[in-house]
């Protein structure tokens, strides 16, 4: 038995109670801080959140080695952990109003080894937790979170394999996601073997953000960049590994409601701004080859009756041919060659057909292009150990890295986007990579370490994005779309996507891999995510063969109507996998899906605007409207797309049914109208181009929905101006 | 940086010094413990075994929680390490003639956290540590042992994939030791995920030991039975977790020699007794069947001129039709049904023949069997935590496990063996398992958890094996082998062989395997080992196919005349993998190589009689021989067999040349007679029936050796008693 000496002297309860106004959402916080027997426990508005005991102390310290190795964008941590101190003795410093300052010592000695400050500064409704350890040599510390057994908890960023994160832990580190991600499959086996460990695991994903959000209505929060891992595997306490000892900081907020949560934390995370209107007019083709290809691509799709809001050419910049194939060339100038008169075409487009063209960037720059050789020459690139350029290995050729931490070469690579980008007309772009900084020997401009920025990277190139689009005037008409993030991602990007996902039918990298991802987003406060139609991630090589089948693009393409952007990707391999132009009868399907979407969009721009406004992802958990609903907590591949939708995309091969999940209420079956009241499970007929899907018998917008589901391959839609904005009517 | 206080008032160097002759090997033995300005350092010999500073305390404590499940013999440990402090503060509390007495604490804290007491008995030669933690809650301590960077450490017990043991960390528990035991292969992979990770890895073992031999001549052991994890991943310490923290005892002894430090092992932890003389006279052919079989084999065997020493029938209990196939029915008794007649053929075989009839048994008992019924009945077999008896799955049927901690039963089993075995006249067995003890849920006789005993279960069933031959008075003529062990193993075991072998050529799990698992074994003090001819699994299955190759069965069998056993398995699917009597051709091999094991029987006799005198094992590391030659710490996959021969086996598919190193001094190649100078790599022709081995010039063998290498498929070889003994002679 455990018994901290400096507590005994409080063995009664001292309850300080202050109950203060939050200026944010004007909703009463009651701070309370209770010393127990065996310690003490602080509460927001009646939600414990932090708890100490003799037993189980608030606070570990301790030392390690963390070995880092990387490989094209994986990381490995090898650690050792030197020591960990359970800090159990206490004694309150100081105990204000706002605040209560608390020293933390072991239970055998005297020595003030960290001091803990929990405050509610007035201007805010968080509570901040700050952390500094005293104690000799420490590189990382452990808190406790308070838990309770049937807890859930969501978030960490983008997670694709586990939207509740209890039971695991979960490191917080950007980074490739993997191929596979699943240890158990061969794919991943193989991919591992052959690919020096690129396979990914459960937790690698391109968005970890150090943010949980919990079913006892609070969220918390850990500040700044550095690596930390969130275990959630503990019944009574979330462990929160953090590794900064001296200004560690850690946010903590409740709300009335789980729907609050999401917008508490959003008003301090920030949130994106709207989406162009020109998104949601149909679908954007990944298309590639030159002009005249896209060109040629365009009038397939709309001859076939497609609606296209975009046209992606993502090879604007020109190829490279490698030992391993096409690659773009990573020199961000427009490829005259290969696309003569892009200049020219993208007005025409616009003008005549409100098509917009986008392009691609990432903040690597190929040591064989001008680009990179401007940057290396004026320093704009991060440097090596030896202070010369870092060249960094992307699998068949190398690359510096625009060293985001230099405001001159911030500048400079804002000016490309601004001149090279929106000069010459496009209106959007993958804003890709961003996991890759090297964590040792490099050399940044701002003399922070890899380690230190390695997180922060995909934010300052989120920002980078951001302002030269606000530089340009252009906010609002461009849209660029990021897989890497971090906290503040919400703030500087203008949508996300989910990065590579195989083409197959697999819960870890598959289709069914898109849902918690967005979900876990959303709650981590960035609510505007799409995928890429039909998946990225092709292998041809036996014994995997695995190429992108008719029937998952369709699938894919059929969920992603209930979702904010419709946007279609080739794949690695194009010629290998199917395509929305491989044959006429998936031409007329994606039709009759871009139809569809682009008559949503009118409820479409509603979820927008609630992102934008209050943070609400536009894909939700069901537990965000339906909290009391405990079976809305476990619920990974289904969502609600706005209040009105419960979706439940089918992600299995070779499916004719599917089974879903209704939280109480009057559900109306999209595709027959049947009524069905819940809770209730229920499985439907899920025919290729029928996603199931269940609306809200009282929506406002039935009569859009039955507009919508009503749709037939070879329809004719045409827009009709109404006082509430554009309309959408559909006949044969 | 980190500065003890204590040690502060000791600036100066406060060399103390004492000289001893060990009572075991009468050699001086230095003791030396040296203050120095930041801790203190500890010599044996001039040897440094102990060092702690501020920076590298050599004392850690902590406390974790260890999950611990299993399935059919694998266990997984699932670990939460709650805390780990070192103490680098310390104080000398008592220094005598022959021991030293130090406080440990941690820097910030006056309190005294455990006491380690470091003595050299006047009985013994080595150093022993005892510590104790003196602290709040602790399980488990790391002492750290001084190392060096070019420091090679063998031993661990029975290690199948690294000799060396450097650069990794191993646990010390018994258990499978995993089929495949390589996870970047397809074979463990597969073997993952359809058997629940019964795929193992590279330390899984039947036989782990915790003590280790390091290249700068002293072997280190932990006492106890307790979970123990040697990590030598360190360059300036290993460090030894043990889950002990009341009464942790680590033994320590150099040795001026590499040859002498084994002797110095084996002297404190017992070494075997000879093998019975029949063994040596040729093979022991494992066969099946029932007894017409048994004959029908032997007869087959000696018409092709196969020497025989003995006839190893597993099935003598008889066998259980199972929905996985043919397995032995454990309830061990002889099977009248199946081996009618046996008492008396084992009677005649022996008399007329000089070949002995060994059988199989282990500690389990099928729960379907009369034995098991009247064990439970007697309260003989593990109870469960209900205090019911407890059925363990194994695999196709369900066993209790005999209580080896209660007396009576300890003294029942016994009896079986000396009724059942050798009262029929059997020569020795497979004392088969020892590794299953499960470690939750399981109330022993004794009082002791699981956890402590598991690790102890197969010296326990060794020493039963023991007692049950010496009361028979048989010992000299039983042997049995066992596969599982731990430190006394070598004192209670008759011989051991390397468990189940896959029937493939890999590096972690075939043929190879055998050689670092015969070396680690002889360093750490159990110097009689052999392998199953051919090794015994096989995975008849897609996508493996792995059944075993005429080829495997050859390069085995003709290692096997090279190793102090020559005994063949049919393996676990006798019908689909090559056996001795699979085709004439082979019959022919093996009675080429079984007449050239049983020729050299003179010289494996010394070898064996070294075992039992000095404990140098039998198979030795090139590096107990030659110790000033770096190379020889280097290699895993040749050794020397006795003072004479290096064997270089042939463990790959399809080589007709070999490479192998050899010292310093002079080589004849043992098939041409060709000398080589050493230190040379050499390359020499491998056809299938010639092990590459060289033997030393000076030897005092050479004539018998000539005579081995020269026996020809065919020749005829007869028995001359000479003065030394019986030798014999062969010629066409």
């Amino acid at each position: 038995m455990i018994i901290p000496r400096i507590s005994r002297m409080a063995a009664y309860l001292v309850v300080c109670l202050f109950a203060m106004m939050t200026s944010a959402q004007n909703q009463p916080k009651t701070f309370t801080f209770t010393q127990t027997s065996d310690g003490f426990m602080i509460s927001l508005s009646g939600v414990k959140v932090l708890e100490h005991s003799s037993q189980s102390p608030m606070l570990y310290i301790g030392l390690g080695e963390t070995n880092i190795t990387t490989f094209h964008g994986n990381f490995y941590f090898n650690e050792y952990l030197i020591e960990r101190r359970g800090l159990a003795a206490y004694e309150v410093m100081s105990l204000t109003d706002i605040s209560v300052q608390i020293g933390f010592k072991e239970v055998e000695s005297p020595a003030l080894l960290a001091v803990v400050t929990i405050s509610r500064p007035t201007t805010r409704s968080f509570l901040t937790i700050e952390a500094t350890a005293t104690a000799r040599t420490t590189d990382r510390m452990w808190l406790r979170i308070a838990a309770e057994k049937d807890e859930h908890v969501y978030g960490g960023g983008e997670q694709f394999s586990h939207f509740d994160l209890r039971g695991r832990s979960f490191p917080i580190w950007t980074r490739e996601q993997g191929v596979g991600r699943n240890k158990s499959t061969l794919l991943t086996f193989l991919v591992d073997q052959y690919m020096k460990d690129a396979g990914g695991n459960y937790h690698t994903t391109y968005f970890p953000q150090s943010t949980f959000f919990s079913s006892r209505k609070f969220w918390c929060h850990v500040n700044g960049s550095n690596y930390v891992v969130m275990d959630f595997s503990h019944e009574t306490f979330h462990e929160i590994e953090i590794r900064d000892t001296s200004s560690a900081k850690v946010l903590i907020n409740t709300s009335p409601s789980m729907l609050e949560l999401v917008q508490s934390f959003t008003d301090f995370n920030g949130r994106p701004p709207p989406l162009p209107d020109w998104i949601h007019n149909g679908a954007i083709l990944g298309v590639q080859g030159g002009t005249q290809k896209m060109l040629d691509y365009y009038k397939q799709a709309t001859a076939s009756g497609l609606k296209v809001s975009g046209l992606w050419i993502q090879d604007w910049v020109g190829r490279l041919t490698t030992s391993f194939g096409d690659r773009l060339f990573w020199n961000w100038k427009w490829n005259q060659t290969l696309y003569p008169n892009l200049d020219q075409e993208i007005i025409a487009l616009r003008r005549d057909h409100d098509v917009h063209v986008l392009g691609y960037i990432n903040p690597n720059m190929n040591i064989e292009g001008d680009m990179y050789k401007e940057a290396a020459g004026k320093g704009y690139v991060v440097k090596n150990a030896q202070n010369g350029p870092l060249q960094v290995n992307f699998g068949d050729f190398f690359c510096g890295i625009v060293d985001l931490t230099n405001p001159e070469a911030f500048e400079w690579y804002k000016s490309v986007i601004k001149t090279n980008m929106i000069g010459i007309g496009l209106d959007g772009w993958m804003a890709d990579f961003g996991e890759y900084l090297p964590t040792d020997g490099v050399v940044l401009h701002n003399g922070m370490s890899g380690r230190e920025v390695h997180n922060l990277w995909p934010v300052l190139w989120a920002k980078l994005n951001r302002e030269a689009v606000e530089e340009a005037g252009k906010m609002g008409q461009v849209v660029y779309f990021m897989r890497a993030g971090a906290a503040g991602t919400a703030k500087y990007s203008t949508l996300m996507w989910a990065g590579d996902q195989n083409v197959d039918f697999s819960y870890a990298d598959g289709l069914a891999s898109t849902i918690p991802a967005a979900l876990s987003m959303g709650v981590s406060g960035m609510g505007l995510t799409h995928f890429d139609v039909g998946g990225y991630t092709a292998i041809p090589l036996p014994p995997l063969n695995l190429v992108r089948t008719k029937e998952l693009l369709l699938r894919s393409a059929e969920a992603a109507v209930f979702t904010p952007v419709f946007r279609t990707h080739e794949g690695n391999q194009p010629k290998l996998c199917a395509q929305f132009y491989s044959d006429q009868d998936t031409l007329n399907k994606f039709a009759r899906l871009t139809k569809m979407f682009s008559v949503l969009q009118q409820y479409t721009k509603q979820l927008v605007n609630e992102v934008v406004t209050s943070g609400t992802p536009a894909q939700r958990p069901l537990f965000l409207h339906y909290p009391d609903d405990a079976r809305a907590y476990e619920i990974q591949y289904q969502y609600m797309y706005g209040r009105d939708f419960i979706v439940a995309p089918v992600f299995l091969e070779n499916q004719s049914q599917w089974n879903l999940y209704l939280p109480a209420g009057k559900w109306i079956f999209f595709w027959n109208g049947t009524t069905v009241t819940g809770p209730a499970d229920v499985t439907v007929d899920a025919p290729i181009g029928q996603t199931p899907v269940f609306f809200r018998s009282d929506s406002t917008w039935t009569n859009l929905f039955k507009t919508v589901a009503a749709i037939k391959e070879g329809d004719e839609c045409s827009r009709v101006s109404t006082g509430d904005g554009d309309l959408q009517t559909c006949r044969p």
